[in-house]
């Protein structure tokens, strides 16, 4: 495909006066982003010395640099290589009306690091799809995503490989991967077509830019960011999602059915187990002496544990949290309480800030509340449309799956408490002086809606209870029994985890 | 003074009622803590060996996991040393109602860096400085911090290394840090001793604990932090400031004064600057260049610089740092435009999100309004009181001072127009309607209090002239030639630090 690319050239002075306009256009565009709170991805792919560094640096002259951020990808360090492989992707997302430039992307981290050995065959395969879904999930949330594929020819890119390497003012950017790139270049225009193919979505669709003429490259690329904004503006004025029209025949993608177990309904729960406080404080001792034991197992094999806590309001997540924290070396989790997003999260996508607080690997991220807010009180409170809230169900799938790729044990507890019990305990609180700020008028109002939440709540644990991130219903009316359950469990799925590796 | 220090035995029967009433205390105190928005930061140092790990260990116990965060300090790596040394503290401060407890902290940056050989001895005394102005700086915040040293004796600790090294499950405990510290005994204890007596202030007081004993220690800590917090909580509610006792006589410290240079006042400044625009494409170009040049020097010899962009609504400030990032590599600057401070930032120090936001050394980080809001928007819209504002002049001093003793070009820029030409450029916006975004009601009531705003824009240039980090005026009527002038300085600037290098 890329080998039938014609490779126009273009004089300076023919194009000049439309490459003015354009620019100029663009300018004026890049108010339109802002005002209508657009967020733009463009990324720039292609071959070694494609111009990619010079093509970027003319298209943000047209921007106003406190909206955009240009980032380089290069291999990834120590530190990156402990998150998973999209983290720093997620980690620089725009904000909605702001342009992030990728000099290199995704596709850099997948065809690159496959051809130079750094991941396996499988993991290539793995990383496509993980871009597929990565791209409908931010096109989905409205953003706009731009990639550019820098074509040049074998003979143009061997001439500015061995000019740039002759002089010693520039032979520095010459590095050994530029040299695999040039002498395996059918190789790497095989693997390039068939990523191409294979990742030319409606969400992203491919635009190949013939680059050995760097005027004809800078014109295409200002025609298609122009026409791609003023789409995406037409779509986001008539309610509709915006589609490009593609250049290549679209990718044909089977989406990813998740098996769900079954599992019981919150009414079905047995609410009355409970423990006795020797054999609590016996149980406590013994689990707590085992979790930090498999924490250490878990650190030196570099596994990342999250844990995820959902439940009622009082049903004791905090006291629970506390008994799994208490046997854990505190080098080595951290606690995450997920209040109501800020006006920066709730400018980027909304598994933004999860992803962002993920620990590196080895250590254990313990969320108090979770991504899963958005199929409970934000559809119930109106905060988010249904039909958005949806949405959630399959892209939570997505990224618990991500996770458990990366090598995470994902653990989620629902600790459920009857609503009498609620009651009890929200009296308590306001009876109890250095309790109180625990308890709002929120509080209380969201109890008002109780069987609206269990609905949401019975749902949710159907439709997201995975082979890989499964859910546990913690029956939390006895908060003694609840912190052992859940130390038990966690207690497991650490050992399974370790069995298999 | 710490060869002094009695080291007391304890059993454990004798306290263990009072060590359990006071972890019940501290439990409860933390609720306090919560609920009173007092934010705590604990700080371990002391000896090798002296058991800070499962000091900080049994302490936590009492608190709940989602409230505190524990940080191990250890020798930078390549990451941190391209920041400020102490923006790795700054970058984990802790929010209202949080703890911070730090495994080691600033004073292990300090005694064992200059022991080490990392620091040079005058860098050590600045770092020592530095010290006192950020514990100064935080508890004027409202900050409690608590700093404790864990002292042993010299035989103690060598049998505690003695016995790590010894066995195979902890000899990797032991490197080559704690040998020195444990052969050099003496030499570290005369810098100890210094240490402590020139950093006892009443921001921040001193608590040597005797550790050879655990049960001594873990009850010393306990008796400390929960009086501090009783403490603090107490002068919170009389709306005094806390000053703990201290055990040992306070350091007296001479406080830096800055001096400043004189700089014309607002009214003074002719307005009527202008340039041709022939000769300003000509000067755009030429500075331009030399911008590009000058910045490729900073990059390699790793200088940081930080631009700030200051003045008056509709001033021209997003066009003139336009023109400065097209002339940079994108890869090497960002621009960060501040507007008003989200919850997460509120709930801490008002430094705090400026520090986070440095770029690394070698990079330009172009703030686009600035920190110079606390004295400017704040305390004229009574978002903070005149007399906390009054405070941050010294504190900007010393900010600023300690980017230049990081190595920063520091660059301020006050962005001048008339009030006719800001009228003049509001109705214009307002015409245009893709500038329209720009423009909003605030913008026309800050117009209304533009005398006000006057004053205080004369006040702060004059006490923040430093000769390290000057004020440069700007006349913004005719937007080229600011934006000229501007380059220029910019130029300059990094002309004359280059020279010094």
């Amino acid at each position: 495909m890329l080998e039938c690319i014609e490779q126009k050239k273009t004089k300076k002075t023919e194009v000049q006066g439309e490459i003015d306009s354009l620019r100029k256009e663009l300018s004026s565009l890049a108010n339109v982003v802002k005002s209508k709170k657009l967020p733009v991805i463009i990324t720039f792919d292609g071959w070694s010395a494609a111009g990619k560094g010079s093509q970027i640096s003319k298209l943000i002259k047209n921007l106003d640099p406190r909206f955009y951020k240009v980032v380089s990808i290069r291999t990834p360090d120590e530190k990156e290589k402990r998150k998973p492989w999209l983290h720093r992707y997620w980690e620089v997302l725009p904000k909605k009306g702001e342009f992030l430039i990728l000099d290199r992307s995704w596709y850099r981290d997948t065809v690159n690091a496959y051809m130079f050995g750094e991941i396996s065959k499988s993991e290539y395969k793995r990383r496509l799809e993980d871009i597929n879904i990565l791209e409908r999930q931010l096109s989905d949330d409205g953003y706009l995503i731009i990639k550019f594929f820098l074509h040049i020819t074998k003979k143009e890119q061997r001439e500015r490989i061995e000019k740039l390497a002759s002089s010693d003012i520039t032979d520095w950017r010459v590095d050994r991967h530029d040299i695999i790139n040039m002498e395996s270049y059918e190789k790497f225009m095989r693997l390039y077509d068939k990523m191409i193919v294979s990742t030319n979505t409606k969400s992203a669709v491919w635009h190949i830019v013939p680059a050995n003429d760097k005027v004809t490259a800078e014109f295409s690329e200002l025609v298609t960011v122009t026409n791609s904004i003023k789409g995406a503006v037409a779509a986001e004025e008539s309610k509709t999602q915006f589609s490009e029209k593609p250049e290549l025949p679209l990718a044909e993608i089977k989406p990813c059915i998740f098996k769900t177990a079954d599992q019981p309904k919150l009414a079905d729960i047995d609410m009355n187990r409970s423990i006795t406080d020797e054999e609590y404080e016996k149980k406590l001792k013994k689990y707590q002496d085992k979790l930090f034991k498999l924490q250490n197992l878990c650190y030196q094999k570099r596994i990342p544990v999250i844990i995820a806590y959902e439940g009622w309001d009082a049903g004791g997540k905090g006291g629970n949290i506390k008994r799994v924290a208490a046997a854990l070396d505190p080098r080595g989790y951290e606690v995450k309480p997920i209040a109501a997003p800020e006006p920066s999260e709730l400018a980027r996508h909304y598994l933004w800030r999860f992803w962002t607080r993920l620990e590196n690997d080895g250590h254990f991220t313990i969320f108090d509340r979770t991504w899963y807010g958005r199929v409970m009180v934000e559809p119930i409170e109106k905060i988010t449309p249904t039909e958005r809230a949806e949405m959630a169900y399959r892209e939570i799938n997505e990224f618990e799956k991500q996770l458990t790729d990366w090598g995470a044990v994902v653990i989620k507890f629902w600790i459920n408490i009857s609503k009498d019990e609620q009651y009890r305990r929200f009296k308590e609180r306001e009876n109890t002086p250095e309790k109180r700020w625990k308890i709002t008028d929120e509080d209380w109002r969201n109890r008002e809606k109780w069987d609206e939440y269990e609905t949401a709540v019975n749902k949710m644990i159907k439709r997201t209870s995975t082979d890989f991130a499964p859910w546990t219903v913690i029956e939390g009316n006895d908060k003694k029994y609840a912190r052992i359950k859940a130390l038990k469990i966690i207690c497991r799925r650490l050992e399974e985890r370790l069995e298999k590796d």
